[in-house]
C-alpha cells in the first residue's frame, strides 16, 4: 500500500480511533499519526503504548500540520473540538469524523471550519461494547461498511483520497446523504439499542427474578440484549440527544407494533403471532446471505469443543 | 460413561431433540434410540440419516418399551401427544419434556399419563435459530444449563437418574419449581424475542428505508436481534400462548420504561440517559463473569482474519 496521507491526527483515542491506526499502520496509508484525547489517562496509555507517534495534550496541537483530521468524540463534543481546531488547521486538509448521527455534526461542526479544508462527514458501521484505547484491533472494518456522507459541493479529489483510505482499512465504501444516513441507521442501529437497553432495564428491576438468575441463565437470548446494551453510555446518549426526531418516530411506530403483538397474545390470535414470527425469519435469511452474520449455530461461541 | 437408559424415545426430531441425540451417542448414555415426528419428511430424513436406531410412523409405537421418553414437541402439541402415548407407557418409565413453558405443560401432560409412570418435566436452556432434524449437534448443551422441574412428591430414584442423564448430555443441572421457572424464562428468553421479533417487524414495515439497506448495513445492533427473531415461529407462538399472564406483565413494564426513556430523550435529559445506560453496562460485565459469554470483540465472527 502507498501512503496517503502524510500525516493524520485523531481526537479522541477510543475504540474507533485505535482501531483506525492499527488499520492504518498495517496498511502503511500514512508517515506520521498524531494524537490526543481529552482524559489524562488515555494520553498517558496512548504514549506508554506507543499507539500514535506523538500525543500532544490539546487538539489545537494535534492537528497542526496534518493531512487528515479525524474526529472520535462523542457527539455532543464535536462542536467544542471544531471550535478548538478551526484556527490551527492546515490550508487544504480534510476534516472527517466518525459520529454515529451525521446531520447533528454537520451543524455542529461545519460553522468552525475555515473555508480553505474539507470536511467530509463518514460513519464507520463498526464496534463492539468495548470502549478506551486498548480496545482497537486492526480488523474492526474488515467486511464492514463505511458510510461517506458528502455535500453536493465536496471536493471529488479529497472525496476520493478519503475513500481510499477508508478502503485501505479494510472497508467497504458507500456515499449517502446526512438525512437519509440518520433514518437508516436509526432502524439498524440506533433503535435496537435503545431497546436493548430497556430490555435489560426492565431485567434489573423485576425484584421477582434475581440479578443472579438473570446473569446465570442469561444465554436464551438475553445475553445478546445484555451485548448491545453494554455499549458506551456517553456515546449513545448524544446519538439519541441528536437524532431526536427519527429517535421518536421509530418508538413510537415500535410501542404501536408491540401492543398488536400484546392484543394478540391476549386474545390467543396464533395465526397472527406464526406468520409475524415467519416474515421475520425471512429477513435473517437475507441479512446471511448478504454476508453480514455467519448462519453457523451459537455462533462457535460458548460450547467447549464447539462447532467453528 | 455407563448406559443410563436402556431405550430412549424422542417424540418431536428437531434441533433439541437431534442434539440430544448425538450428545447421548456420544456419551453411550442409552442402548437404543426410537423417534417419530409428524412430518413423514423428518421420519425420512432421520431414516436415512440413521439419526435413530427405530424411526416409529406413530408416537405410540415409539414409546413402547422405552425407559425414557422425551417430548420434543411445541408446547401446544403437547396434550395431544400425551393423550396418544398415554396407554402405550412401560410401567416405570420416566417421561419428560423440553418445552420452553412449564405451568402449562404440566396442565397440558400430567392429566394422560397413567399413575405407574414418572413425569420429570426438563427445560434445556439452548438452541439455536435452526430447526429440524438436520440442525442438531453434540455440543448443544455443554456449559449450558438444563432446569429439571419436579413435584414434591417425584420419585428420587428417578429424578437422579434423569439428572444423570442432562449432565451426561453435558449440561449443568439445576432444579427449579414450574412457576418461577415461567418467571424466569420470560424475563431472560421470552420476552428478549417478543422485543426482538416487533424491532425486525418494525424495520421491516418502515418503507422509506428499503430491505435491502437494513439487511446491508445490519451489523451495527440490528443484526443480532434478526438472530433472536429468526426462531422456530411455531414454538414462539405456543410459548407466548402459554405463559400469557408473564408476558403481559413483562410488556405492561417493557412498555412503561420505554416511555420514560421517550420522555427524556423528547426533553433532552441527557444524565438519565447516561445512568441508564450505565447501568445497564453493569449487567453485561456480571454475565461475562458467570462464564455465560465471551468478552472477545465481535464474538470473533464476521471479520476475516479476526481475532478468534
Amino acid at each position: 500500500m502507498s501512503v496517503i496521507y502524510e500525516r493524520v491526527a485523531f481526537i479522541g483515542l477510543g475504540l474507533i480511533a485505535s482501531s483506525m491506526i492499527h488499520a492504518g499502520r498495517r496498511a502503511g496509508v500514512q508517515r506520521e499519526i498524531a494524537g490526543t484525547a481529552r482524559s489524562a489517562l488515555t494520553r498517558t496509555i496512548a504514549r506508554e503504548d506507543g499507539l500514535c507517534d506523538i500525543v500532544t495534550e490539546t487538539a489545537a496541537e494535534a492537528v497542526a500540520g496534518a493531512d487528515l483530521v479525524v474526529l472520535c468524540v462523542p457527539v455532543g463534543a464535536m462542536a467544542e473540538v471544531a471550535r478548538e481546531i478551526g484556527p490551527h488547521l492546515k490550508p487544504g486538509c480534510t476534516v472527517s469524523d466518525v459520529g454515529s448521527v451525521k446531520r447533528a455534526v454537520i451543524d455542529a461542526v461545519a460553522p468552525h471550519l475555515p473555508e480553505n479544508v474539507h470536511f467530509i462527514p463518514a460513519h464507520p458501521l463498526a464496534g463492539t461494547e468495548h470502549s478506551g484505547p486498548r480496545s482497537g484491533f486492526a480488523e474492526l472494518f474488515e467486511n464492514r461498511y463505511t458510510l461517506i456522507v458528502p455535500e453536493e459541493d465536496t471536493d471529488p479529489e479529497a472525496l476520493v483520497r478519503l475513500k481510499r483510505y477508508w478502503t485501505a482499512l479494510g472497508a467497504n465504501v458507500e456515499m449517502m446523504d446526512a438525512e437519509h444516513h440518520d433514518l437508516v441507521l436509526m432502524v439498524t442501529s440506533h433503535a435496537p439499542h435503545l431497546i436493548a437497553y430497556t430490555m435489560v432495564g426492565v431485567a434489573d428491576d423485576l425484584r421477582r427474578v434475581s440479578d443472579q438468575e438473570v446473569i446465570k441463565y442469561s444465554a436464551s437470548g438475553f445475553r445478546d440484549f445484555t451485548r448491545i446494551a453494554a455499549s458506551d453510555p456517553t456515546m449513545w446518549r448524544d446519538v439519541f440527544l441528536n437524532n431526536r426526531d427519527a429517535t421518536m418516530e421509530i418508538l413510537g411506530r415500535f410501542i404501536e407494533e408491540l401492543m398488536r403483538l400484546q392484543r394478540a397474545i391476549r386474545k390467543g390470535d396464533g395465526d397472527l403471532l406464526f406468520d409475524y414470527f415467519t416474515r421475520t425469519r425471512a429477513i435473517r435469511r437475507g441479512i446471511i446471505e448478504a454476508g453480514q452474520d455467519t448462519a453457523e449455530p451459537d455462533f462457535g461461541r460458548g460450547a467447549k469443543g464447539g462447532r467453528k
